[in-house]
């Protein structure tokens, strides 16, 4: 039997334990054009949608970061909202903060009721990653444990480690991204996929990046990703399909699996 | 790079290098339900055409299969057709012949000049398929050399020996296909197809039955597999998916994969 993970907020699954959920990423550099990007993407219907604030030219402000935090928060309705610093290293904006500067901004917007989830990088180390947790404990806020490669990916049994030291370091949800070099790694990231999905006891979230790796982002829920990544308005990652193309193929996965 | 060895008949390529092929089967029990059926499939422009033999009730009579395999070769005018009997072992319809018989009727079937391609499998030993693959040298009929386990998967290095063991009899096409118990056994058949892929001079085509498998069918084209069969009106195994359902994944998973 297929008894994927779901991921929930107060104990509910999202969206009704659908599986994967949609993601889709919020990457406007300025308030306006944030909210002009939330226009175009709220009638796709994602059922997740990630503010990747690194994109977000005021960052440095942490009242303008809970401002435009609360806008997305009050126009999404019941959509979750996933807060996200991606640092430079694994795929994300150049900032002027220093890390502990970051772990206040996340602090701050935990403490601010805007958001449901955030993600951090497993790279930070435990240190960091054990101040980012404790304020997202304590503002019933879901903790994404993230590991990303851009430029390779790893073997087999180190990216299974990854999903399990996300657990391990407190994560409610563990997520693994690599870029793949041929389709052997992307198989790889899949095989890893579905190690993991056996092992752990959270949802877990992966992805093989690029054109080479755009097949995990249609099919990586077959192998336990509980969630993909996809286009409303702007793209966060390279190989991310458009919702609409995601919701196609997984339509028509979901009715050949249907006997299973 | 993606170099996916494509099917050629007569030094071209099917449908134009067209990766993967779409084969529709077709199953009808007399001449009149194969016309039928030829009629309601047509339309969904397969690739292939593969009639199983096995299903007609008229196998014995040579001169009855031949012309229905000429009325089909007419009504499907460019579009390759590809003759098959499968045993009842290997999922197939069960028949009145011997071994012998059927290699008769390969032989004459090859013969008449109204089939491209023939399927023989490899379980029936290489005195048989010696015989059957002459007859298709002969008369410039392509050769796939199948292997079917519609209990379970073998393990990962037992599937690649199969598509080699192909190549190593005569093949022009290696095909394999399995039934997978869990979803570790459809990672194994894609990983055993792409590792075929990187080892054989020939083309090969794979697939995980069933609706576990059908993920299979969708994207083992993306790891080598050159040929999804696919509903145009009858289904001939479990886990096809209707021919403009195929198509449709087909079409995203090429316009995501463009860039590679």
């Amino acid at each position: 039997m297929h008894l994927p993970k779901t991921i929930q907020i107060g104990g509910k699954p999202i969206a009704g334990g659908k599986f994967p959920l949609i993601c889709a990423p919020l990457v406007g550099r300025t308030f306006d054009k944030l909210i002009a990007e939330l226009d175009e993407v709220l009638p796709k219907k994602p059922d997740v949608l990630e503010w990747r604030v690194d994109f977000f030219e005021d960052i440095g402000d942490t009242t303008a970061v809970i401002a435009a935090a609360t806008a997305i928060k009050n126009k999404a309705g019941k959509i979750p909202l996933l807060f996200t610093r991606r640092c430079v290293i694994e795929g994300g904006e150049k900032i002027a903060l220093s890390e502990a500067q970051v772990i206040s901004l996340y602090r701050a917007v935990c403490a601010s009721n805007c958001i449901d989830l955030i993600d951090y990088e497993m790279a930070n180390g435990p240190a960091n990653i054990a101040q980012v947790r404790a304020s997202a404990c304590d503002n019933g806020v879901l903790l994404v444990l993230s590991f990303h490669n851009f430029s390779f990916t790893p073997g087999l049994q180190t990216l299974t480690e990854k999903f399990l030291l996300a657990e391990q370091l407190g994560a409610d949800v563990a997520k693994v991204a690599v870029m793949p070099r041929d389709l052997d790694d992307v198989l790889t990231l899949l095989n890893a996929t579905r190690q993991a999905s056996k092992k752990l006891r959270i949802p877990l979230i992966s992805m093989s990046m690029g054109p080479l790796g755009a097949i995990t982002r249609m099919a990586g829920s077959v192998f336990g990703s509980a969630m993909s990544f996809a286009v409303g308005a702007g793209c966060s990652a390279p190989g991310q399909l458009p919702i609409e193309n995601l919701n196609t193929v997984l339509e028509i996965l979901d009715t050949s699996m249907g006997g299973f």
